[in-house]
């Protein structure tokens, strides 16, 4: 017998995160979850992710559905759609439901959630509409069924159940601590500017020793196509460090990151996602 | 006696589409209709249709109103508003209503809800706001119009019926079928930077003859800056083609379209809405 | 005994508006007050504020909330997060409270709503998240505040009063009459790129005498890059205007304002927000 969802099947909360932009793709989706699940209160996490971007889709959606309520939640960013990469549906520990392609844009999210309980393969033909595309199964596949999980379909109803063994998982980003030395990587550049990384500050004092605010750090950033090395400051937060100046601060998931006080640091240091980063004492 | 529109007044739908943008005016009018339908539940289709893009809103509307429930449904890209053209109500086959000004943004959607069955003019000034704006029908006209139906106001109360011949309509977008040619035109360019095309695949086969997966197409486009010739094969869906390759496709609402894999046509090929495209055998 | 929020605590109105951007931030403070008050119905002002741009954040909030119903209005967007200033909730005349930093982001609007008659600091600890970071108080502190008061906590709750003349209040733009000319400001670059100034028809009249549709005006424009002078036309609305040409008009709010038809007065013009405005006769 399969593990049941999560609480409040009355007014189900459905999180919902693509890469579709904003004119109109995800409205259909929406409008195809509502014709199914009336009550739903659907909260968008964020369709703007970046294009074909399942790195930057998985790290939102892990950092957001934490905060969510308990509920079934979707994503899409599927530059495989319609090839024969699986549909799934991942029961978590905490309760909720994901539903996405099997591209590695669930897992993150699935560990934050306590982990995979129960992982299905979405087949129930019954659940999906009638025609299915080849370029949309946001609209065909996914949104149906994370309807029909939100009105209280058993779980076990989604498909057969496959061993989350074979999951596709992303290479994990890691932060490398060695004497003097952390050595880790831009997860995500977020909308101001602040580049996100691997690793949190247990990490950082385990190569560095304590740092303090207003310790300086020297930091050295490289990607395939710039290299830079500044300065940083430790810091508690943005408005103790001038306009304009570099800080390191713990960000509000626990991780480490790096900003321009009122300014943007992407833009500054010309490091996007996937750059390394070094971080020594200045 | 007007006909009426489609079930749940209890939490009606309201769709919600304009060329405001982010930046507060859609929440406007969202405040405007939830302060007469309190229980309504508003999905936005979207806000970020180009300015003054009537074509671009029409295309967005039609490709999303027939997924949503049955609703009132709003839309305003409006560049004539406070001139004389009317602000209109129409209902549909389907029991929809569709709400905006009479400037060709609504039509195409009514026709995809099986066409207009009642026409009117909105001038019931005990639903407008006491004072209405030049600039801002959205606000003043629009939202109260449908915030009234949609908590089950009859359509006969909007205001006088309107011969549905007089109604503005835009030019429709063709596909011309000639012996070995297909003539078409690119109707919207998608965020993904997708060409959608007018016609479908019974044009294509018409003037073509049968075409499988990775038949090679030869693509003109044409418009007032430039012109290109490429090379397109035809595939079912993106992940088939090697990224950086175009690709032909029927789209998810079934007409022609054409991608760049992982990529943007539009950018790729420098053709946009409005942009004339030949397609034949390579 | 502190004043009480408005009606509607079944399914209260929760205004939002941040600096935020659309990538998940949002998002998670969505989360956090559903998890607190399933069942409000959160109204998206805006989340693409410019950065740290209270001055824009605060315009727009004072132009939205009242037309929204009475609600809770929570407002994000906060430079000086994590440092001594204050987090802060304002009851209004009209009975809606308003949440978020200490820095005038919050007053305009309470003036729109009829004036403060209520402010306190916000301490309630049984409220807010237990580990407050010190980089989004958003989430932490405005997000829970908000939702506790919009689920029927009593203002008074919130915690200790403090003197409403201490409440941090940005310099006002005013216009500025003298005989035949008025000197103003922009105050805010709407997404049309409209500029929208300070002062009224009132003002308009009170310098150079009645205006008509049609009134030929001479706009100077300066800020610290460039100068421009133009001639725009007094009109009731942006149809009336041939495409292309200046108009100057009386927007949806009751001010004053500048735009292109069917164009950007801003990219015209070269002039953004806090460009001082002239305008006398042509």
């Amino acid at each position: 017998m399969a593990p049941e969802l999560g609480p409040d099947r009355e007014r189900p909360v459905i999180g919902f995160l693509t890469d579709f932009g904003l004119d109109g793709a995800a409205a259909i989706c929406r409008g195809v979850m509502l014709s199914i699940a009336r009550d739903a209160q659907i909260v968008d996490i964020s369709h703007t992710v970046a294009k074909y971007a399942i790195r930057d889709g998985a790290y939102l959606l892990a950092t957001a559905v934490p905060w969510l309520p308990v509920g079934v939640h979707v994503a899409v960013v599927d530059p495989g759609v319609g090839t024969d990469r699986r549909s799934i549906a991942l029961l978590t520990q905490r309760g909720d439901a994901l539903i996405g392609p099997d591209n590695g844009l669930l897992l993150p999210a699935a560990h934050r959630l306590g982990g995979v309980t129960d992982a299905r393969v979405i087949e129930n033909r019954s659940w999906l509409l009638p025609a299915t595309s080849s370029t949309f199964h946001g609209r065909d596949i996914f949104a149906p069924a994370a309807a029909h999980l939100a009105t209280g379909a058993s779980f076990g109803d989604v498909g057969p159940e496959v061993d989350s063994a074979t999951l596709v998982e992303l290479a994990a980003a890691t932060a490398i601590v060695s004497d003097g030395h952390l050595a880790t990587q831009v997860v995500y550049v977020d909308s101001f500017g602040n580049l996100r990384l691997a690793g949190g500050v247990a990490e950082l004092v385990a190569a560095l020793g304590p740092v303090e605010p207003g310790t300086r750090l020297q930091v050295t950033l490289q990607d395939s196509t710039s290299e830079a090395l500044v300065v940083a400051r430790w810091s508690r937060t943005f408005g103790e460090t001038p306009a304009g100046e570099l800080l390191a601060y713990e960000d509000s998931s626990g991780a480490l990151a790096i900003a321009e006080s009122s300014g943007s640091a992407t833009r500054r240091l010309g490091a996007g996602s996937g750059a390394r980063i070094g971080i020594r004492r200045a």
